[in-house]
């Protein structure tokens, strides 16, 4: 009887395994038109895609939901705890009940909304005039307004948070910002004080950008990305994307021929993640399991990998020399250049901040779109607030809404929500970084001459093969033997920006 | 009561032509991740791009065959003949019932094993081992001769044809091929008497793949091909592929640096295809009504741009003297030029085939693919029936099975039955190239100035804004007046190359 009864179960959960293979296609598919859409795809097909992103997203929401999943999910039964069975059970009732209380007409009509939005947030950048975009954030806000207002959460921003990060909440996320506030700002007003003459001068000049993507590649090599199972191409806005398996994990590019870093660490902040992605368990390919555990995590790994490693002295007293052979132009001793790649410099874009000054960009982003589901905050007066924002945290005000609202897709793609994981990606990435090192001290030396192999190793090891078996919060447990916390990181900051703006010293 | 059952049926038909758009999506879907495959996909993604594909398939078979599907097309009622309406209902239907007589699982296993084959043709031509590739190609052929098994016909291989030309038929087919024989291998048999030195020397040497790039480019903008609704990749095997709609229909090339033929009539083969496909009424997207009628017709496209244009003197009058600046290597005059890319040289390529051989190379196709489906031949003994018969219609022997069984993709993704369409084209490519020229006499004088919009514009009206609306011989009749014929093309061969090789004189 108990034989039958296993077998039955195991039947049960292998239909589930095929019905959610299935789901994981079409949405890996979808990622392939998504991505395609954002690099090679001619203008004539702005529609079509729309209509196919839609369709997509429609069907894989109306698989995922059917009352046959329902009971597929009902049936399986419990699964050994701590086992990859219960985790994926675990994952897929999840997403079942999430996805179960959205309308399939909400989830294709946000599929087809923002397809659209995209390239009109592309044209109203280049123009940049927000009037251009701000009907389309309208109606995207509108149905992620829509979408909270389904799901569960003590705020209504919460939901967009959980997408992202499960576990996380506005909560939270409060304190923790508080408490990157507290350490970064007096730290930023300090450094403001001593900024002296502008020390990023090595970094501009005039770059060829086939050498830039070069030099590039050779630096992701040596970290360990995989060109059989991947490839570099350029986009108006950089990403990485994969195909719900690590065989197929593309970066993307964008290189500005007058500024080094722009295309130098957005390499290397794609290669962290695609390095991550690279790394999980290639058994977990088609099911819930796949893929980073939660955009923290995930942009842990890509901080990590652009800060923590690409702006660090032993990386550079390897990689200097030869960015010298790379390009003639560039001049000076490998120390001007450090201070170069650290320079810090309140400036409009994020994606170009220094590290120090990189969470009060997202801080700004967060406490606006709080305010947008707090409905404090319309659309209209977005661009306004955005200003306000930088001019209070920041001390500068965008010369224009392209350098300022206008700069980040991320609201074009519906992504109300995600900015706030920069800010625990970066946490995270000082947290994970100082126990690989603890575990495995060899890694700076190694660092120093160029290999990557053993931090990328502990990181496989102890994060990247997990995919989403553990929660976020319990694979940084395991991983660095604390939950999360920002001491790591600000101590971080402190101690580095401390000794190159010359405050160890006078202390 | 009529307006109300009006109204139901027009209800019902809008529902219909819903679920259509859907199924139309998932096919769309599934093209651009065929072409994604063929261009820029890393190799570590093949297996998962095979389940990709297969999942799409199953779910666009599974959309197609539903109850649903046929519940609304017997309900969509009768609409008014010659309209579109009608015209949709037909196509849809008869995709239908054809499509439910195949298995999902048929369907899927199809579209696994063939993305699995094509990554292993690949292989197997670039090592010429045919043994690596034979398993794919048993696999691929006893899923096609089951789904043979399912469909009518009175011959086997109908089934095949039937998918590509609509109302083809072996039986049909033989007859065409017999009267191609009748006319060109006495032709060619008089022409090899006549070879002399080797004409097509102009055309070897080292050609600049930028420049090649470049001048390919020049030629099909100016055949009208619009860039904002498409773009040119590289891939090993040339295509053209839309997605449902003529706002993006892309193509790729193969160049040769050695050989400028494989490039440029490459590019303006496929730009012909492509031609077709922008050029299709836009409001037929995402209707069974989408896209060029049948293979054949499409094929007359890419052969009348590629030959009747782009190997005319009329044509060479105007480019000669553009491709010697692009290549300065390049000397002689025009005339000898003219020779070289008219040059008949019994060769082993069916796409570097010159105008007049062409056929044969199909024929051989054909003749196998028939004895595959009859049984008659193993694919064990195909690289010796391949052999033999490129010995008798064209005198000679292939070196290595990459220069014979190798050299197409067609039966590594499924597509057999497709080559009959080549000569189909080549057929109707004259009949509709003189009826264009008869009732548009400007046409040639135009081409001698490099412009082509009248003929594209004669085309785009008797041929391209119908997509599938007529089928194929109605259409050719409705074009040239005429139903198919080989008449037109096998007198357009004899004068060509009648007067190439001085039989004209002669006579």
């Amino acid at each position: 009887m108990a034989r039958v009864s296993t077998a039955r179960l195991d039947d049960t959960f292998r239909l589930l395994e095929e019905r959610l293979a299935t789901i994981s296609d079409v949405y890996s598919a979808a990622s392939v038109l998504a991505w395609d859409r954002q690099t090679y795809m001619p203008e004539g097909g702005v529609v079509g895609r729309a209509e196919q992103l839609a369709t997509l997203a429609r069907l894989a929401h109306e698989m995922l939901v059917s009352p046959k999943t329902g009971e597929l999910l009902e049936h399986a039964g419990g699964r050994e705890p701590g086992s990859d069975e219960a985790a994926l059970l675990r994952l897929a009732r999840r997403e079942y009940e999430r996805a179960s209380r959205l309308p399939a007409r909400l989830v294709a009509e946000t599929s087809r909304v923002t397809a659209l939005a995209e390239p009109a947030w592309i044209q109203a950048r280049d123009e940049s005039d927000w009037s251009l975009f701000a009907p389309h954030m309208e109606r995207v806000l509108t149905l992620k307004q829509e979408e909270a207002s389904y799901l569960d959460g003590e705020h209504p921003y919460d939901a967009m948070l959980d997408r992202y990060d499960p576990g996380s909440s506005t909560h939270r996320l409060r304190s923790m910002f508080r408490e990157l506030k507290a350490g970064i700002v007096p730290l930023v007003r300090d450094i403001s004080t001593k900024l002296g003459e502008d020390r990023t001068a090595p970094l501009r000049g005039c770059f060829d950008e086939a050498a830039q993507e070069a030099f590039g590649r050779d630096v992701i090599s040596s970290f360990g990305y995989d060109w059989g199972k991947g490839r570099q191409d350029r986009a108006v806005h950089p990403f990485c994307v994969n195909f719900g398996a690590p065989g197929d994990v593309r970066i993307t590019t964008r290189f500005d021929p007058r500024l080094l870093p722009v295309g130098l660490f957005g390499t290397c902040h794609e290669a962290g993640h695609a390095l991550y992605e690279q790394g999980v368990d290639p058994s977990y390919s088609r099911t819930p399991l796949a893929g980073g555990v939660s955009m923290g995590v995930h942009e842990s790994q890509s901080r990590l990998w652009e800060n923590l490693v690409a702006r660090s002295r032993p990386f550079w007293s390897h990689f200097y020399p030869r960015l010298r052979d790379a390009f003639p132009g560039v001049s000076g001793d490998i120390e001007t250049f450090y201070r170069a790649v650290n320079a810090v410099r309140p400036s409009e874009i994020r994606t170009e901040a220094d590290e120090l000054t990189y969470d009060l960009h997202v801080l700004l982003r967060f406490e606006l779109e709080v305010d947008l589901f707090e409905n404090g905050l319309s659309v209209a007066d977005l661009p306004e607030a955005w200003n306000a924002k930088m001019e209070e945290y920041l001390g500068i005000v965008p010369e224009n809404d392209a350098l300022g609202v206008l700069q980040d897709t991320h609201w074009a793609i519906g992504y109300f929500g995600y900015f706030p994981s920069y800010s625990v990606g970066n946490v995270l990435s000082v947290q994970l970084f100082e126990a690989a090192v603890e575990g495995r001290p060899e890694i700076l030396p190694e660092m120093e001459r160029g290999q990557f192999g053993t931090l990328l190793g502990w990181l496989r090891e102890n994060v990247y093969c997990h995919g989403k078996k553990y929660e976020p919060d319990d694979l940084i447990e395991r991983a660095t033997g604390r939950p999360p916390e920002t001491g790591p990181y600000l101590r971080y900051l402190e101690s580095k920006f401390g000794e190159l703006y010359g405050f160890v010293d006078e202390v």
